[in-house]
């Protein structure tokens, strides 16, 4: 059995036991989100630095102990997590910068952050008794459950709207899942799949609904501590749809300050595209999420009504952190950067956090030698069209050595 | 220092100090691939299991003593190699099979096992003072380069087709490689860098002909090795292109033999396109390697000219092993089968070693019970177009909960 104390409404404080809620807090709907509580005293007796010293499982199940699985039996055998924390010296040494990390999550099974919550949801549908899982996605969530559900011989049923990036799409259907493709936004697709999950008995893990997914993404924070030797960073920047990673990020350090791993909170900094923005909007004025409708290169992050939005924002602001806005351009030239400086491809939501770093350093928001990390949450491999708007064309050559002298000799 | 003893010709048997030669046997011109030989005697007071055990490096470079780098200290900085050996508990049970292990390499930084070449390639002409790269490639072998030297600051000069995959071709832009599309063949491509090698004074990754991308690719075995216990497994099924990858798994197994870790060798079964087997037709035939036009939708192994041929037959062969063609519909469909039944996405190249799999246990030439490991070699993503050929279109519907209940009616 797992260590979970009780859900909690983030509204109106109402406490659940795990068996006696499904999703969000009845009295509140959907905008009653449940945040997932600890018997840490229990924790602390078994969750040790000796207890991670002799862990071998490098993977985000090396925090069992911390998450919210009543049945370890489920787990699935895909390989999530522990991907790797970069300390880029060539960037590092362009920018004049001595203590940035990068977290690449784009080495995940499925390409993105999106699959450490869908590691835990399938175990959370298997264990009550649920074997149909459904959700709603701009496109990595989905293709997370579809790869998590078909390595366990689960069902998924997934909700995407119906211009997601082709390889998204594809990773879907390769995935075997059950592809409805939505003639709407993401935020139709989102409630469409919540009546879906009423209608037909589907387990549901939405964004920002399903309250374990924040827990799953939290794993995230435990092994970038980890990598850092619990070394707190000053800062995290993290691109933000529906705020979930953010607040998975939030959570996975407090949990840690819980356990006395950590003595402070890492601030963390919220990353918008300029053409969807209601998380940083919020975050730097007066706290309500207000609606937009969505328009930004980064399909990840475009999300007009953020789910886990009040979550997020509660959660940046108790982390003293900030939001910033970048342009689509600024995202496509991070994506460049990142990649000809680092060898690390980033889908444009991924490089989005990269692009308000880049931003902040060169405000003055923070300081050079400001300790830093920076999540990048899925591969650039997930969105080629776009990343080909951030470079130029090939050289095209005949297959003779004279043609290719010739053509060097014009771009240089 | 490493502990390479001496360079090795295949073909005349010539043997060479590290320092007296760059690529192939002068000898015998590019046919006359060099074997990299070790001081195993050496090698084995310090490369023990005692240090594996101990040793927290999880990367192809926990393997260094077995790796011909002589200064650790120009390794690049990307993560490379330790990726899973999944057991894939749906696909076993639907074959009904009990020792089926699937080594996905797709996990690896620019997505594919051309990356543990490009690892030591980078190093190796530091080694040599040399800042610029370059390397012909089908893809993959390019886009590990470009993200290898971009990780450390070196510059890269790729040779493609014009036809690669367009994924594969934004990954080198995005990673600020110099790319020439090619209006040609692969095999075009190949012969222009080495023109424009001996042109510019670059340093030359190519397969096949830099005689240290079998050594980088053999870490794939020795990862096989110890996630298995060092208990050898009775098949290895490779998708072979140019040769090398099956080289390098050949040697990996080899050192080990010599160095007391494993009693035997597996045995390696080659797997090629119908559309492109001149090394599948030369181990099942009478040794020798004959250039085809190549004519298969796996990109990454359309190779009519294979440049380490003659050391894959020799390899597969020493190993008792054989070759096995499958038809381009076997590869997409392979692909689906992975992917829906373990949530592994192969690209085309990668899953032909799956499709060759299934078609020796369907023909009996394996048994259920044999030990068999299959290697995927790239990730999926590389190459949607081809997997969309593989998969059904999703379901289109309106936004309302009707539509979904009617269109799902429909596709039961």
């Amino acid at each position: 059995m797992g260590h979970v104390k009780s859900l909690k409404c983030l509204i109106c404080g109402s406490e659940y036991q795990e068996d006696e809620v499904e999703y969000t807090c009845p009295k509140c709907g959907n905008e009653g989100l449940l945040e997932v509580e600890y018997d840490y005293g229990t924790i602390k007796t078994e969750f040790t630095k000796e207890y991670l010293k002799n862990n071998k499982n490098y993977s985000m199940w090396r925090y069992l102990p911390l998450l919210p699985i009543n049945d370890a039996s489920k787990i699935g055998p895909l390989q999530v997590g522990f991907t790797p924390l970069y300390d880029v010296p060539i960037i590092r040494k362009d920018l004049g910068v001595r203590n940035l990390f990068i977290k690449d999550e784009g080495r995940n099974p499925t390409a993105s952050l999106k699959d450490r919550a869908s590691a835990v949801v399938v175990v959370k549908a298997q264990e009550v008794g649920l074997n149909d899982i459904t959700c709603a996605s701009t496109g990595n969530a989905a293709s997370s459950l579809a790869g998590a559900t078909a390595s366990v011989g689960l069902k998924s049923y997934i909700f995407v709207p119906k211009n997601a990036p082709k390889a998204k799409l594809t990773q879907l259907l390769v995935f075997g899942a059950t592809v409805f493709a939505v003639n709407g936004t993401y935020d139709e697709a989102f409630d469409l799949s919540i009546s879906a999950t009423k209608e037909f008995g589907w387990y549901n893990r939405n964004t920002g609904f399903n309250p374990y997914t924040v827990e799953g993404k939290k794993t995230v924070a435990l092994e970038i501590a980890e990598q850092l030797n619990f070394d707190v960073p000053d800062y995290i920047f993290v691109s933000v749809g529906d705020g979930n990673i953010i607040s998975g990020v939030y959570k996975g350090f407090f949990d840690l300050l819980n356990l006395g791993f950590i003595d402070r909170m890492p601030k963390l900094i919220a990353v918008q595209a300029e053409g969807c923005s209601p998380v940083v909007d919020a975050v730097n004025g007066d706290g309500i999420i207000r609606p937009v409708i969505p328009n930004t290169i980064a399909d990840s992050i475009s999300v007009g009504i953020p789910r886990s939005g009040i979550m997020a924002v509660k959660y940046i602001k108790e982390s003293g952190g900030f939001g910033i806005k970048v342009s689509d351009l600024e995202i496509l030239n991070a994506i460049k950067y990142l990649g000809s400086k680092s060898g690390i491809f980033a889908e444009p939501a991924g490089s989005t956090s990269f692009a308000g770093y880049l931003k902040a350093l060169n405000s003055g928001s923070i300081r050079k030698d400001d300790k830093v990390v920076v999540i990048i949450t899925g591969n650039g491999l997930k969105d080629v069209d776009s990343a080909m708007r951030a470079v130029k064309e090939p050289i095209y050559v005949d297959p003779t050595i004279e043609d290719v002298k010739n053509k060097l000799k014009e771009t240089k």
